[in-house]
C-alpha cells in the first residue's frame, strides 16, 4: 500500500530493521533458555516471540523515548528502554498466541511459520503466553531507572492490556462477530484491542526517559491516530495482500463476517482515511521538532508498510 | 482430614473467617463492574474470583505482614496488604480458570459451581484469565507504600507466576501425565505449580511492612514446609472427600493416572507427612515470637482443613 501523497523518511528502515534486531538480541538473551527446565514451555515462549514480527511496539517504545529525551541515552536508559521494549513484544507475541487458539481466531499460521498451538500443542500454547505475561512485568520491575517510574510503567502496561485495553478489545470483537458494527463502535474496540498497547508504548517510552506531562499528552493524540491507522491499514492489507506476504492467513476477517474498514468503507476510503489518520499523527508531535524524526518516520512506516 | 497431634488455635477460625469476608469486599469493589464494557468479560472476572474459596493466599499475605510488623499496622499499610490480598487471589482465580479449560484439566465444576469456560464459553474465560494477570499487577503498583518497596513486590509476584514458578509447574504437570514420577521429581513440580505462589504470598506481606533480611527468610523456610503440605493434604483430600464436598471434581489425579502423594505413600503414609512438614513449618517461625501467631494457625488451617 503506497500513498504517494506522504514523505519518506531515507534513513528509517534501516533504523526501524536495526532496532529490530536489536529487540531480537535482547530478546534471546533474555527468555529462559530451553535447557532450562520446563524446556518444551520455554521452547514455546521463543517460538512465539524470537525472530520474526515488525517489532513497531518496541519501535514506539525507543521512537518516544528518543523524542523526548534533549540529550542522549546513557547506558541505564539504554538498558531501561531494552528492557521495555522487549517487554512490549512479549506481551504481544502472547496476545498472538492466544488469539491464534482454537477457541479463538483459530488461526494455524503466525508470522510464516505454524501457530504455537500447531508446533507445541494447546496446552503448551496456552501456558506459554500465561508465562510470557508475567515475565514482562518481571522485565519492566528491573529496569535501572528511578523506582517511582518503574511503578508507573508497571501500572501504564497493566492498565493497557488488562479488560479496559487489549483482552477487552478481543473480548469485544469476540462478542461482535457476525454483527455489522458502525464506525464509532469498530473505532473504540480497535482502540482496546491494538490501540491501547502501541499508545501504552510510547508513554514507556515517555516514562523512562522522564517526560513531561506536554510530551506524554503529545504522545497520546500521536498513538491514538497512529494507532487507529495501524488498524485500518491491516484491514486493507487483508484484502489487498496474499497470506504468504502477510505471514497470516488473509481474508480472515471477511470470511468471519467481521467489520473492518475495507467492509465499511471499500478500500479506496480506507486507504485515504489512513492518509488522514497519518497527518494528524504528524501534527500531534510538532512540539517535538527534529527529535521526533523517529516518531514520523514510524507514522510513514506503518501506513506505508510492506510486509 | 484430622491430625490430632496438632494442636488448634481457637480464635483462627474467626480470624480466617473474618479475613476471607474482607478480601471479598475488597475484590468486590476493586473488580471492575458488570455495568461497564466489555460487561461479559467482568461478569467472567467476577464469577471466577468473588465470593468463593478460602482465600488461603489471601491469609497468608496478611499473617506474613502481622509477624514482621512490630506494632500495628497503619491504614496505608492495611491499605496496601488488601490490595496485595487480592492481586493473589486474583492470579490464583485466573489460574484455576485456565486450568479448568478442556485443552488443560478439562474440569467442569469449581468452587461448587460451573467453570467459567462453562458459564461463559472457553473464548470468553480465556480472556478472563489474560485480563485478570495485569489487573493483579495493577493493584500491586496502586499500593500505597516507598515504590521501592512495590517494585519488589512485582518482581516477587511476576517471578513466582512465570515459566519458573506457577505457569512452569503446570507445564510440568501437564508433560508428566501417565508418567510415573518419583517424590523427587513430585516435589520439585509442586513446589514450583503451588508452592510458588504461596511463598510469594509470605513474601509480599512481608516486603509491604519492611521486613529484614532474616525475618523474610524464615519465611521462605516455612512457606517452602507449609506449600508442600497443602499439597500433600490436597492429594489425601481427592481420595477421602466427595466432589460435594470439594467443590471441585474428586478422584481427578487417580483417573488422569498423575502420581500424588497418596499413590507414592499411601493415604497414611500422606497424611504422616504433612504432620511432619506442619513441624517444619511451626520450627521455621520461631523467630517471630507471639507475632507468628496468624502464620501458625493458617498452617494448622492447611493440614487440618475441611472443606
Amino acid at each position: 500500500m503506497k500513498l504517494q501523497a506522504v514523505p519518506t523518511n531515507p534513513g528509517m528502515e534501516d533504523w526501524i530493521a536495526e532496532r529490530a534486531q536489536r529487540v531480537d538480541a535482547c530478546l534471546q538473551q533474555m527468555l529462559p533458555v530451553e535447557q532450562v527446565e520446563p524446556a518444551q514451555l520455554h521452547a514455546a515462549m521463543r517460538w512465539a516471540s524470537v525472530g520474526a514480527g515488525k517489532r513497531v511496539r518496541a519501535c514506539m517504545v525507543y521512537a518516544a523515548g528518543s523524542a523526548c529525551l534533549a540529550g542522549t541515552a546513557d547506558a541505564s536508559l539504554q538498558r531501561a528502554l531494552d528492557q521495555a521494549a522487549c517487554a512490549v513484544e512479549l506481551v504481544h507475541a502472547y496476545s498472538l498466541i492466544h488469539d491464534d487458539l482454537p477457541c479463538m481466531d483459530d488461526d494455524s499460521m503466525r508470522r510464516g511459520k505454524p501457530a504455537t498451538h500447531v508446533e507445541f500443542g494447546e496446552a503448551m500454547a496456552l501456558l506459554a503466553g500465561d508465562a510470557m505475561q508475567p515475565l514482562a512485568f518481571e522485565w519492566l520491575s528491573e529496569m535501572p531507572i528511578s523506582p517511582a517510574l518503574v511503578v508507573q510503567s508497571v501500572h501504564t502496561l497493566a492498565y493497557a492490556i488488562g479488560s479496559q485495553g487489549m483482552a477487552g478489545g478481543q473480548a469485544v470483537d469476540l462478542l461482535s462477530t457476525g454483527q455489522v458494527l458502525d464506525e464509532v463502535s469498530l473505532a473504540q474496540m480497535h482502540a482496546k484491542k491494538t490501540g491501547s498497547l502501541l499508545a501504552a508504548c510510547a508513554q514507556l517510552g515517555a516514562i523512562i526517559v522522564g517526560a513531561g506531562s506536554a510530551q506524554r499528552e503529545s504522545l497520546r493524540s500521536y498513538s491514538r491516530a497512529i494507532g487507529l491507522a495501524f488498524q485500518v491499514v491491516d484491514d486493507v492489507l487483508d484484502v489487498t495482500v496474499g497470506s504468504e506476504q502477510l505471514g497470516k492467513t488473509a481474508g480472515k476477517d471477511a470470511a468471519a463476517q467481521k467489520a473492518t474498514y475495507v467492509s465499511l468503507m471499500g478500500v479506496d476510503g480506507a486507504t485515504a482515511y489512513a492518509r488522514e489518520l497519518y497527518q494528524q499523527a504528524c501534527d500531534a508531535i510538532v512540539i517535538f521538532g527534529r527529535r521526533g524524526d523517529y516518531l514520523r518516520g514510524l507514522a510513514d512506516f506503518i501506513v506505508q508498510r510492506a510486509y
